[in-house]
């Protein structure tokens, strides 16, 4: 099967470009079987074969499809309630005694049942497909028991078959240390986290392993441990890191090579060396950011200067991003981060494809890519940063197909 | 024709409610020819007679439909070239020289003619009413001539009879001195502003006189010959005031009992009594502090000791607020300004229809108010202001009749 999209302007945001996105005006693309066979100018492009459908797209914009590389979006009920408690001045200790928290959070994911948790995760997917999303990162971490863990990710595999995208998934069991386990991190590591990486993995659940490394969380030994289970099963790894504070967490991503590590707004500079040398994707969610109110921003300079990679990603979580829109990730990135929107993009397509592992077959249109493309009622890639709420999406096609 | 919506939680929004939101569980709402009949709790509903339609809301909440009180959603072409130069680093005053800059604004619309403003403003107006808005609210200013100026408040009015909507209009001549004018603000005012208002009234065209009063637009003393001139017309004003410095523009709109005073970063919390006394909304406008990366913040607390309405618009325009969605501006409304997700939806219902005049027609559920109703796949009203991106709506109902 074989398709050519013409008429059209091409963001390929290639490694290589010559110009700004990789932008090629006047651009056609060939797919042969869902990937990428040619891209380039119109007038260069080889005369079309028989059994071909040709695609015209009425001049418009074409960029990879989107990557949200970093979600928490399999969960039950919402915190809006607890929202609204810290709006209307209640402190943080009542809220957590009111049952707020990630705790509740935890309570409703055990409460929820995997068609309850499909119902309610759908919408929210439905949202970043309306973005031009293309693949989706979901973490697990609000069971924090091996079912509850499991069943998370059960529903983050099946949302894939619900829908045209790709849905990778992460073992994030090292959330935070549950109730039951409280003052006892360790022999919660023992019995669920890493008992449950193996069982999920054995079920083919687990694409990559992520921990919360924070005072409030896990420490770095801590970390170091279940790492280590995640390289004896051949498992990539990332990490929450220095969202709070210092913690050098980001400095254990790249001992471990880890594919990203993410938030980052403490990073202290001198650590930015050491995740270039690792190739580890320095992964910002600016939606946490705007949504606590924070203040110290992650050192994007200093990111830039030594080349480390930047992605973008909604975070979406009933905590602190419930945030829904990638677009709007981007633009939260330029406003209060100061990325370009050539960053922006670049964040959310090839870096976010390098965040997942999935550098190779995802997240620039180049030859031999999955045809996961985006088609905007866009002139220029900078309107994708720029406008907030609606969506300039024209349609999505998905290895090839108009999805 | 009579409905009656039953099975759903009706925040009545209304101004002597007993309950936050004026929350009615298990409610039920009666419309009679487009005007709300009746509303109270499902019991007590009265038996319905015959030639009755009745919706079950599967206990859905309902909300008045929003109002979008404050846009420039008229308009040709967009700035995110501009945007993009801002965050490579160039300076204001290059991004000028590079024709950038509302004069820029200017001549895109004066360039586009009636059915390109209709085709490129019609997405933005279908954002809006994704999130749920019945009424907005659209302002000339990017045309600066006569003919111009009445063209974009034509398309405004004509987007009316496109969609299930209500359209008022504000004549914003006084939006900046056009560059033909340079240094002629008062002969603008004379050949332009107030010729072209009268000839706007007479067509039917102007709902409300807005002006920008700032050192950089229009200063009191020629905001007051504007507003004198449409005191004479019997019409109502607005200002854009102390967004950049404390202009005492607000005091201004008290002195005219101005529906509205918009903007208000830097309002003197000792003029906030006027705002009261004379009745006047405070138009809080969070997209454009979001992109301006402002600091300081509105006089929230001033406001709300003194019981100054307070209102929440997005703002939309090319320049300083490309955001299509009054939801987000709820969120941006709690977290920017410390707004409770109470004020955030009062601001967008009852307020924001205060801030038009239309309080006796719009902005709650009350007997006798035109039946325009959001209906949420939302528990609690909390929620409108919590999530970013995505959209809770189910439905809406404009007039009485499911849009
Ligand atoms: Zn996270
Ligand atoms: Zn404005």
């Amino acid at each position: 099967m074989t398709q050519v999209f013409t008429n059209c302007r091409i963001a390929t945001l290639s490694a290589g470009a010559q110009t700004p996105y990789g932008l090629i005006d006047n651009a056609a693309l060939i797919v042969r079987d869902g990937r990428i066979a040619w891209v380039g100018l119109r007038d260069d492009c080889p005369a079309a074969a028989s059994h071909v459908e040709t695609i015209d797209l009425g001049g418009r914009l074409v960029t990879p499809g989107l990557i949200d590389c970093h979600t928490h979006l399999v969960f039950a009920g919402n915190r809006a309630t607890e929202f609204e408690m810290r709006l209307t001045g209640v402190s943080y200790a009542d809220i957590a005694k009111a049952g707020g928290g990630i705790v509740s959070s935890v309570r409703s994911l055990r409460a929820a049942d995997f068609d309850t948790l499909v119902a309610q995760s759908l919408p929210r997917l439905d949202a970043l497909i309306a973005d031009g999303v293309a693949v989706v990162e979901i973490k697990s971490g609000y069971g924090l028991t091996i079912v509850d863990e499991m069943r998370m990710l059960r529903v983050a595999r099946h949302l894939e078959t619900l829908r045209p995208i790709t849905i990778r998934t992460s073992w994030l069991a090292a959330h935070t240390v549950p109730p039951e386990y409280a003052g006892h991190a360790d022999e919660y590591i023992d019995t669920v986290v890493i008992p449950g990486l193996r069982l999920a993995h054995a079920e083919g659940l687990v694409d990559a392993v992520d921990g919360y490394c924070e005072t409030i969380a896990f420490s770095i030994a801590q970390m170091r441990r279940i790492f280590d289970a995640a390289r004896a099963l051949d498992l990539p790894v990332k990490l929450h890191a220095e969202q709070l504070s210092d913690s050098k967490a980001a400095r254990l991503g790249a001992d471990y090579a880890a594919l990203s590590v993410d938030h980052l707004e403490f990073l202290d500079p001198d650590d930015v060396p050491a995740l270039a040398q690792a190739g580890t994707v320095a992964t910002l969610l600016p939606g946490a950011f705007h949504m606590l109110k924070e203040t110290q921003e992650p050192p994007v300079a200093a990111l830039r200067a030594h080349g480390v990679p930047m992605a973008l990603a909604t975070d979406c979580n009933p905590g602190t991003s419930p945030l829904m829109s990638l677009l709007t990730a981007m633009n939260m990135g330029c406003i209060l981060f100061g990325l370009t929107p050539e960053e922006a993009l670049t964040g959310t397509t090839r870096y976010a494809a390098k965040a997942l592992g999935l550098q190779d077959s995802h997240g620039t249109i180049e030859v031999g890519k999955v045809a996961d493309l985006a088609v905007w009622n866009c002139e220029h890639p900078a309107e994708l940063s720029y406008w907030i709420g609606g969506s300039s999406l024209s349609q999505r096609v998905i290895g090839g197909s108009v999805a």
